[in-house]
């Protein structure tokens, strides 16, 4: 039997105004199960760097459980606070980790803030990236020349898994391409695509650009990202595209015009500083005045022509982000990210700015720059050390997926989600894969599995992720290998590189998301962790949504909740997940991999 | 049987230059139990945002363990690291909070600067704060008027514990009467005075300053400090006072001439901004250009004058340094400190610079301003935690000392130790007791337990720091009620008010302090937590001292050390603690309360 702890999250049913402005004040609100045995409860808030305790009041019951409710002052742009829970002779802190018996810095209190959150499209939206070269050639595509860097491949080749050597494979995808297969990408409940870059540049990635000036010819040019941009808005998907503000290709004309904008200091063997010492890949110098119109602010600045006619384009992904004008002592990233915001609102108020930063991203999500990450920190790795078979994918011996059990998956969740805002959650991406990992197929080594690891991207706070293809199957043992081209002659009745499983699972999960909006704006409530399996509840104030997800057998438990459960989704690769109501609660089977997601109240 | 786990921290055991510069590196060392079976190791350090693993190499075995290096690029004027332990199909970080399990934020790295430490002499120094009004009452004492705002006390009379209304209460202790006293702090292995401030001001404790221009005449007058100052430097003690950055007393000139130095806005029922509302003491906005020059900046400043002749003093403490300069959205703060220390470093490279701040200082805590922190969160509440009988000392409800065990003090202890480089650890104020506490006997309830209390301060990293009267177990409930007078009269043969065998207590532990190189130099690295004691070892190159503390009976334990274990310090009013040699290693009694500190190698 599974007890309960007392809960806060920034979701609204904890959270009157997520987004207060300075001299105002919000309501919060804290449930306490009933058997705790609090004496007293506190709000913990930092005014000015010191701590101040408002003491919360009785705002109800529900059941097995008491309510609380205390006003914060806002007095900061980003105010973080907990809640000090009495008890005897002893007092706990509950913060975005949960409850805690010792005293904590104030890293994981919660934060609320004074900034605008992401659009509401894009909090909980469901995206698809594309990396245009491997999407799909339309009849166009034959027209274009093939550049002298590239090592031409024919659309069934395998990709190549070694890295430098795999850029110049090209296949000659472009934009008229995925327009031409919208139909499959609206049909897995695809709220937006993000491609990976547009812009000219020596290899299939294109995050060497040479120019930002307009759309690599390759592709189709700026007329094609116009009309893929006007066809995917007709079916009401949103798309968006890739900027690097770390660095440009070395053939990109800045470098020899615009010399101050990179950093010429000997760095790695070079004498000027390249990313990582890549001679290809200049860094940009943000220390450079005129960068800054060029590039972030304004009108006529790089980020806003792309959100504007023609291509009317709905956000950047920022890559690299987490370098972005960091060098030595020079730290200009978070003044890039407002930047970029604010010229962004400007463009347009609806447009959605996600970063690249893999590690401790914290100090980048205060959300006055950025809206959100790519969780590969908060989301993607901790899934992957619970659920992957492959424990070496980048070809390096140093990063690998160390294998860890249910517990650690929760517990690294909440390291990382309680360090943002709630508002920045709900906008995260969860990414199941890129094309910058391996294939989530070859990690897990199933398609039960898969079925697993998508179900808790499609299940929890913030925005499922996916590369094309994974809905499925494709394989890929490191990022490069995961570039495959989809296989569209086995699309969509299968064959040897296509699931069509896997593939209704996806489109099954999506129609969950939309049809579920817990999945969208409830909190998230942890009820259990086992070694192999895992639950949590989505909750809004109508509804509760219990989630149990299990990659292997397991023991099963029984949750302390009543009710009659109404499934809304059942494992189908995997095993379903049972619920049954009991004398003493929802008793969960310990069936597994199974996944199972029930409305309960 | 307790085992070892990986160990890694900032002292010299491990980091071959505490303060390297741009471009250099520093080898850094681990040491891994023989039976952990890692197969590889791994240093994990940021560049520009963006992790970096250096694989470590073997260096060499201890006993029973081996050692592991790798050389840390310095690229960053604050560095943070952690170490990657890869065992089997899982790998565990060990940072500043130990051995991990699962993914982590960078916040509990280690740290290493580019930054001066503390100096020498105040690492790990002894401490001693004196109350000037309570400490004692010179010839001239009686010369002086008494002032308009004073309430006279005789000097046997207890102090008030109303806050407020105890301000007023007047026992004229002067700077001379410390002078004449100087023999007793000397006796006690004191290695720097603390005065709070000197100042003129409207109450016994100075915090309202009406000038910064010269020493209060009450006290003596300028003539007094530079007397107090020559005397004590005689004897080879520091002398150091206390600074308002926040706020000035709403007496002061400033407050008349210089209206741009305040917040003049409506802020809880006052027209300008007070400290938390207090008319008494309006906050200075550091905005203000040329309050940074009255205040801090260059020879002129009143941080420059008072570290000159004729007063020579050593260094400041200052007061609310979390809050000076922070105002909504005004965040001064490390500026203020940057200025401060270095307008310091030009007056007198040897002095010392420390804050007040109750809480999180992590973020003003590099190194760059203060040196290091009154270290209430890092170590005074979780030894109250720990060892008070007492738990709502500050007269608030929601302030207390919540009872916690052994496993709680340790972890509350790492998590703060975690987030300060090594360089702040080792000059962190480590407060038996302050002018803002209740007295330490009051707390515990006993004179064993105060031993404990003294023994941690005195073995742990940092300084050990205690309130004038704490050595002879003068009570106080709460922070005003403690700033009793020192009993002359039952001093040194005991009386009322004078506990002779607590005094000989600290006077055993200033020497053991003095005496063992370890205390001050060495790393720390804990062997065991249990509810009831706790044990730690500090480690230098050629020595290893090992401190057991107990607050009640317990089981007792074996520790896997061989050798004979040389004691230094055995409880005299606890129990002494034993330390036998087995086959099996150190076994501890279970004695308690205990204290033992042995040379154990």
């Amino acid at each position: 039997m599974v007890g309960m702890q007392p809960h806060h999250d920034g979701s609204a049913l904890y959270v009157e105004n997520e987004t207060p402005q300075l001299g105002e004040s919000v309501e919060l609100r804290v449930r306490i199960p009933a058997d705790f045995g609090e004496r007293a409860v506190w709000l913990r808030h930092v005014e000015d760097g010191e701590p101040q305790l408002v003491r919360a009041k009785r705002a109800g019951n529900g059941p097995g459980e008491r309510w609380y409710a205390a006003e914060l002052p806002i007095h900061h742009l980003v105010s973080n606070y907990r809640w000090q829970l009495d008890v005897g002779s002893t007092s706990f802190w509950l913060n975005g980790r949960g409850v805690i018996d010792h005293d904590v810095t104030d890293e994981a209190d919660f934060r609320i803030t004074t900034f605008a959150p992401a659009p509401s499209w894009a909090r909980g939206a469901v995206i698809y990236q594309i990396f245009p070269d491997r999407f799909a050639r339309s009849a166009h595509a034959d027209q274009h020349p093939t550049p002298a860097w590239a090592k031409p491949a024919r659309w069934n080749d395998e990709s190549i898994g070694v890295p430098g050597k795999a850029a110049l494979q090209f296949y000659g995808g472009d934009l008229g391409g995925i327009e031409e297969h919208l139909s499959h990408i609206s049909a897995l409940g695809v709220d937006a695509i993000y491609l990976t870059p547009v812009f000219p540049a020596p290899s299939n990635h294109r995050y060497n650009a040479s120019s930002f000036d307009h759309v690599d010819p390759l592709l189709g040019g700026d007329q094609a990202l116009a009309s893929l941009s006007k066809a995917a808005h007709a079916r009401g998907i949103k798309i968006f595209s890739d900027l690097t503000t770390n660095h440009t290709g070395s053939e990109h004309e800045w470098f020899r015009t615009e010399r101050d904008f990179y950093y010429w200091q000997p760095y790695r063997g070079l004498d000027y500083v390249g990313w990582f010492g890549h001679k290809s890949l200049p860094k940009l110098n943000w220390g450079a005045e005129r960068l800054w119109e060029r590039m972030v602010d304004g009108p006529d600045s790089i980020v806003a022509k792309y959100l504007s006619a023609p291509f009317e384009l709905d956000g950047w992904r920022i890559d690299v982000a987490n370098m972005t004008g960091r060098f030595q002592t020079d730290d200009h990233a978070n003044e890039v990210a407002r930047h970029i915001r604010a010229t962004m609102e400007e463009a347009d108020p609806e447009s959605l700015l996600i970063s690249e930063h893999w590690h401790d991203a914290q100090h980048d999500l205060r959300g006055d720059g950025w809206h959100a990450n790519m969780n590969y920190s908060g989301f993607t790795r901790p899934m992957w050390s619970w659920l992957s078979k492959q424990h070496t994918p980048h070809g390096k011996e140093a990063v690998w997926i160390p294998a860890r059990g249910g517990r650690q998956l929760v517990t690294s969740l909440k390291e990382f989600g309680a360090t943002v805002p709630w508002k920045v959650t709900s906008a995260q991406w969860n990414i199941i894969g890129s094309h910058d990992t391996p294939r989530i197929r070859t990690l897990v080594g199933s398609a039960a599995l898969v079925e697993v690891a998508a179900a808790l991207a499609f299940t929890y706070p913030g925005s499922p992720f996916f590369f094309a293809g994974d809905e499925g199957g494709l394989l890929g043992h490191n990022g490069e290998a995961a570039r495959q081209t989809m296989p569209w002659d086995d699309i969509p009745a299968g064959g040897r590189r296509w699931d069509p499983d896997t593939a209704a699972v996806f489109h099954e999960l999506g129609r969950l998301r939309h049809a579920c909006a817990p999945l969208r704006t409830g909190g998230l409530r942890w009820v259990f962790a086992a070694e192999d399996a895992v639950g949590f509840l989505r909750e809004t104030a109508r509804e509760k949504v219990l989630v149990v997800l299990a990659r292997a057998p397991w023991a099963g438990t029984t949750l302390p909740f009543k009710g009659d459960p109404h499934p809304l989704y059942q494992g189908r690769l995997a095993q379903p997940a049972t619920c049954t109501p009991t004398h003493f609660g929802l008793q969960i089977s310990g069936a597994g991999p199974a996944v199972g997601v029930w409305r309960i109240g």
